[in-house]
């Protein structure tokens, strides 16, 4: 196993960071790196906000979800879907391709170019010994937060990204039996029973890494995301940054 | 630099390889470090599709744009974005989600964790030396290769993915200036003219590149991806999925 494979085979979340920033140089590091990740038809349609003001920061973590480890002292990067760099040059050369950039595959465009972008940050930050853990949250009081970054139609953030210098680390989660992600030719829709014995073995992850009672397995897990944060917002919020209109 | 940014650093889209696939034991090891990529509160949502039989892998290649090398001897993954299964864990549990499963912000959900999950896979090729290129074109006749993968309700086929042994090697190309991507605090909407001038530079790569003409410039390369590829049948498309119906 090379270094490279290494790195992500050791990947975790980190949510316990040092109080210490990145500094400039290490944050333009991060940023080269995720910029030679892969886009789609070269267009590089996203863009990352770096926060570093601790009172704008403070009201980000508050709005995503409050969660504190957000708003420490390491750094704070929202990696948004930009269409606004495309509307422009469509404006300017006159190619009209509006109702394509208003379209659902638009969308996923940006949306997969901001996370392909991201996760080069991450295993770059990740291979320096840095951690890394990203913030669906931000979708939960994205209206607001978008207002805070002062974002123009045609960009969303997708999630945030906390980068620091790690105080603890958990242990790497058990994923899912590869058979139960891994397909071949065709996608076999009866893997439940190899779900559910994953289920089973993630229980005894839970409770013995910290202590929650044994009925916290990985499908209660993932499920109530959706109970507690079901962001039914988030049609209107896309519509009204012109994602997806037509 | 460490041999990971370095890995980084050195990306660029592979379309021309030796006709060796993978063996079963690289497969399983680039599976295993997609596996490893964060995943949205755990949920791992996302499957990969294998497609390993030569007459399937021509008609997904035809119909993903006729790309010749999508159809070569390398490897074929397809990356999808996965709600199927959390649908049936729901429906086996008893938890009602279904309203929040059908909603915008689970479409993100599953697309952002399967392109991270492809990131991986495609830092892992390349720390071994291998090859590959991305293959948006799967969306171009994505109803008929969803029917040919045979893909449930709850699942999409985000973007095809090839792997192998290169025979070429185009150069690195170049990214917009950082400080057309990187934004602190605020979303700067006033960097046309960076842009811009990232513009003649690419023009002159691409010049050199291919013997191109030199009116090839990104902005031009970036905008025809929407006029010769503007998608609009994937709204339906992804209702018809069970995705964004609420």
């Amino acid at each position: 196993m090379n270094p490279t494979i290494q790195t992500l085979m050791n990947h975790v979340s980190v949510r316990d960071f040092e109080a210490t920033p990145l500094t400039a140089k290490e944050t333009s590091q991060l940023v080269a790196a995720a910029q030679m990740a892969s886009t789609s038809s070269y267009q590089q349609a996203y863009s990352i906000i770096g926060v570093t003001t601790p009172a704008l920061k403070a009201k980000i973590a508050k709005l995503a979800g409050d969660q504190p480890f957000v708003a420490g002292g390491e750094s704070l990067f929202i990696f948004c879907a930009d269409q606004y760099r495309n509307h422009q040059l469509a404006e300017q050369s006159g190619v009209d391709v509006a109702d394509a950039l208003a379209g659902s595959d638009a969308m996923i465009v940006a949306t997969v170019d901001a996370a392909l972008a991201a996760q080069n940050m991450v295993i770059a930050a990740e291979s320096k010994g840095l951690g890394a853990c990203y913030v669906g949250g931000i979708r939960d009081g994205i209206s607001a937060i978008s207002e805070l970054l002062e974002l123009p139609k045609g960009v969303y953030p997708v999630f945030g990204l906390v980068i620091g210098h790690p105080k603890t680390r958990n242990a790497p989660k058990p994923r899912l039996p590869q058979a139960a992600v891994y397909h071949e030719n065709h996608y076999q829709a009866d893997k439940l029973s190899l779900v559910n014995d994953y289920d089973r073995a993630t229980a005894a992850y839970y409770d013995q890494r910290s202590g929650h009672p044994v009925n916290r397995s990985w499908s209660k897990t993932a499920l109530n995301s959706y109970v507690a944060h079901p962001r039914q917002h988030m049609r209107d919020y896309l519509h009204h940054q012109g994602f997806m209109t037509r």
